[in-house]
């Protein structure tokens, strides 16, 4: 038996997953709450926009995690030693980058440093760099359209350049003592192999993409006019960058001495690219050309595949478009809905003052309604509208309601709502040439909801599949090292047998996708009318409209 | 001490009045809730618009409200004796018609007719006759255009001729044995009286007005040949309806001795003329012109006077003015919202599934925030929209919600938007030069919730007051009663020693009403977007707006 590493970061938590190279199978995992901050965060009570989390908590993951997966590994599979492990794969959120000095330690982890939240990794969700990106994305829009043209045209303040300059902002002394500045998803595989000068990290162009605003194109990263003209000192740190980003069919490099003692591993063993947990969980989703991955959790994200042989154009309100971001050989496009479990949570916790056992109840009660029945039509803008709009200052909208309006039926139109959303993405890609065949499903909400799962099978009228793994992040991030480990020649081969999709299949349900088209259309009516796309809307008959097919739901009921 | 009594029919029960002339004391009262149907109301399992009442319920209703509101008003007051009452003043829900036969008898109260809904009162909330509601506002518009242009330009399914028309389509037995149809308002009085020929019945011009399409202009109700484009024999029983109809300052006859016999008062004491309950209402608020009254219950009812010597316009969107209707010798102008505590009832009963209690927590949750300061707006509409749109068929709407907008905040968008209906409603009268210096309020909630005062007058930017008295309609229907007794001269003397305001004034404060004058300005875009007034609206600003004002809220905050 040969086995691999998944080690997967998210917000609060990191895990790691060992899996059986030849048949996929998850031998023993294993979670840490990040111990600094709040849940693993670290905030700032005069300002929501921060959010920042501490590198050492980073390492510290990696040894607790990786020995504890591998001791369960043993227990429950006696056939299995950690000499079979043949190589390691890291997935993180991102952009989260980390300043550090020119030997690659990160300068929160300095005594002189560790109390300064400047200092620390700058989380995705840190928004306080809003201005910066606002400042970038006219610049870039006048000066270098295409840096943003893969972008939807919109630089974000969750990504590298803005959180760095607003640290130049704010802090120079920080950005001063930052010799570069190292993404999460890069940074720790450099830790695992031992890389001590920042300029000979292995990056990965998953996170470099649009993030740090890099194509081969254009010859890497921003150029140094365009950079001068944000900040003279953040042109001078592009020298202190990279010069090549790599897909994930490259190696990282490879697991140093030290770590290899410290998790009782094979040293030299080699370590995956780092790429972004969706994208890595893309991959433990079977991702192909002709399969759209969404990741349904607190928020959405969608990934799609081009091969690279193809032309693919700009996708308006796509963020972003990036060769190679996902799978080697093939255009990365990612999208995404900003709040998507957080909307049913809010719903059910906030409003309801409820706990998640309401949302099963509220389901239930609602779950032989037919489409359109409760007249009711909301928009999914709770946490802004990142696809199809690019626009997180957009709100929360429901209407149709009447005195006899139930929570229950708010909470589907609320779901609904979600489903409006990914057909939005889905009607947008697909437009621009991204074959979409089927959809594949990620998450706890997809494994949980069947409901969800039918309606958006209804609403998107396309086959709506679940992964098999409930840790498709860290399980991608796993086959990406059994590919690096040469297992499998290529990502078809080792997705072919290391993932799989559970046996249910949500069909589209035609008549009820007919009346899901009605409402789709009232949905972009609003849409377009509260997203700005158009100044002259006529809204007049989106109340009666909805009147009509809910009493013709009733009829029919 | 002279007194009178004022009998008030509501939709689900009726209430006596015994007041004092000489001090608007209220010395006695008593109600019955009406024992048939569902809480009064005949209903229709198969048809939720189907709301009827049986006439047997308002003679019982007499008999027992007054006999024991007589006995509290001598129990408490020994000074009191029942011959001291010198007349009686009837207000009613309307247009509430009840088919009769030739002696003035309800078909209803004979055995042939007692189990048939369509042989009873047609209750004001009766909502049937849709389709002919629509067919008589198109033949109106096409051929007599006057007959709605003080209604609108919209004939309602709650008025007179739609429901009397649909009795004759779907129950023509019915309509061939009804000799006569009589208002509610004026039926009791006329069985008070005695008066055993429909056609000799004085009818009230309030709800005559536009619910019966009656003016002196056009020489009474409809001409034969417009009826006849509905049907023949709507115009056939114009001859057995009434020529002329009568203002408050006439009395609609002399107490009966059989009555008074039953409820031990005078025999030949006058009976006021019958209105509609939130008319009497007014005047029992001291309603003169340039105080605007509101009676705030499950829905709104505004009303206003302009002395008859001035010309009044044609007031779009406002339901309807009526000369004499309200108080004799001005012009009457009636306007309202569709649900008001009903939506309140809605937020906490229905979604929050608490009870009435919760009302009183959630505004003290939010008492002390800012206007704008939820980033909410919110449409009143979720029963239709009366004033100034004149469409039922408008359902509500929130927006603005975030992933931490909580109840109480919602709870608050709801009252603000219902204070936006109402300023729109002031806004459309005061234009068409109706004078509005104060605002009084009377009904339940403006007694209980002084958060809600306050919006009120913030938004509107008017001073707002409440009514002495909790029941205000059956005090103006007593004050009525005065009048015709010949205690008073007119409605002002009377009004001015029977009706009072408590001592609390609710006044503008300047900026929040500046704050709301901008949150009014996105509302009436709303408005005027979804209610279809304009079909090219431009809405991309309203989100942002919100965001904008709810930022400066929390600075300042």
């Amino acid at each position: 038996m040969k086995a691999t590493i998944g080690l997967d970061y998210g917000t609060n938590s990191v895990r790691s997953l060992v899996v059986c190279c030849e048949t996929g199978n998850e031998l023993g995992t294993a979670t840490l709450e990040y111990p600094s901050g709040h849940q693993g965060v670290i905030i700032d009570a005069q300002d929501a926009n921060l959010a920042r989390q501490h590198p050492g908590d980073y390492l510290v993951g990696i040894e607790t995690t990786v020995i504890a997966a591998l001791q369960e590994a043993q227990a429950n599979h006696p056939e299995f030693s950690p000499e079979q492990v043949v190589g390691i794969g890291v997935d993180t959120t991102g952009s989260s980058p980390i300043p550090v000095d020119a030997e690659n330690r990160a300068l929160a982890m300095m005594p002189e440093w560790t109390d300064n939240p400047n200092a620390q990794c700058w989380l995705w969700k840190d928004h306080t760099s809003i201005s910066e990106a606002l400042t970038i994305t006219e610049t870039a829009r006048e000066h270098r359209p295409e840096y943003v043209a893969k972008c939807g045209n919109t630089y974000s303040s969750e990504w590298f350049w803005s959180k760095i300059w607003h640290c130049l902002n704010v802090d120079e002394a920080v950005f001063d003592a930052a010799y570069s500045w190292v993404e999460l998803a890069d940074w720790v595989p450099a830790q695992l192999a031992g890389i001590s000068d920042p300029v000979q990290i292995k990056r990965g162009v998953c996170m470099a993409g649009h993030k740090a605003l890099y194509a081969d194109d254009w010859k890497g990263l921003p150029d140094k006019e365009f950079l001068s003209m944000l900040n003279p000192k953040l042109a001078d740190l592009r020298d202190r960058l990279y010069e090549k980003a790599y897909d994930a069919s490259n190696s990282a490099g490879n697991l140093c001495t030290a770590w290899a003692e410290k998790l009782g591993l094979t040293a030299g063993i080699p370590l995956a690219i780092g790429e972004m947990d969706v994208h890595y969980g893309a991959i433990g989703c079977g991702i192909d050309e002709g399969t759209l991955v969404k990741v349904i959790g607190t928020s959405t994200c969608d990934c799609g595949v081009v091969h690279a042989d193809k032309e693919i154009a700009d996708i308006p309100g796509i963020c972003g478009i990036v060769k190679g971001a996902i799978l080697p050989g093939y255009y990365g496009v990612e999208a995404g809905q900003s709040a998507v479990g957080d909307i049913f949570k809010w719903w059910v916790e906030v409003v309801c003052k409820s706990d998640s056992s309401l949302h099963a109840k509220l389901e239930a009660e609602v779950a032989s309604m037919k489409p359109g029945e409760s007249g009711l039509l909301a928009l999914d803008w709770n946490n802004g509208n990142r696809t199809i709009l690019v626009d997180p200052l957009l709100t929360g909208l429901l209407m149709g309601q009447t005195l006899h309006t139930t929570r229950a039926e708010i909470h589907r139109a609320l779901v609904e709502a979600t489903a409006f959303g990914a057909r939005a993405i889905v009607e947008r890609i697909a437009e621009y040439g991204v074959p979409i065949n089927q959809i594949v499903c990620a998450g706890g909400i997809a494994e949980k909801s069947s409901l969800l799962m039918q309606i958006y099978a209804d609403v998107t009228g396309r086959e709506m599949r679940v992964a098999s793994s409930s840790q498709t992040c860290a399980l991608g991030a796993a086959v990406g090292a059994a590919v690096v480990a040469g297992i499998y020649p290529d990502y078809k081969s080792a997705t072919d047998v290391m993932t799989s999709l559970k046996d249910i299949v949500y069909k589209p349900n035609p008549e009820a996708h007919e009346v899901y088209t009605r409402l789709f259309k009232l949905y972009v009516q609003l849409q377009d009318a509260f997203g700005g796309v158009t100044d002259s809307a006529a809204l007049g008959n989106v109340m009666k409209d909805l009147l009509e097919i809910k009493n013709e739901a009733r009829k029919t009921g």
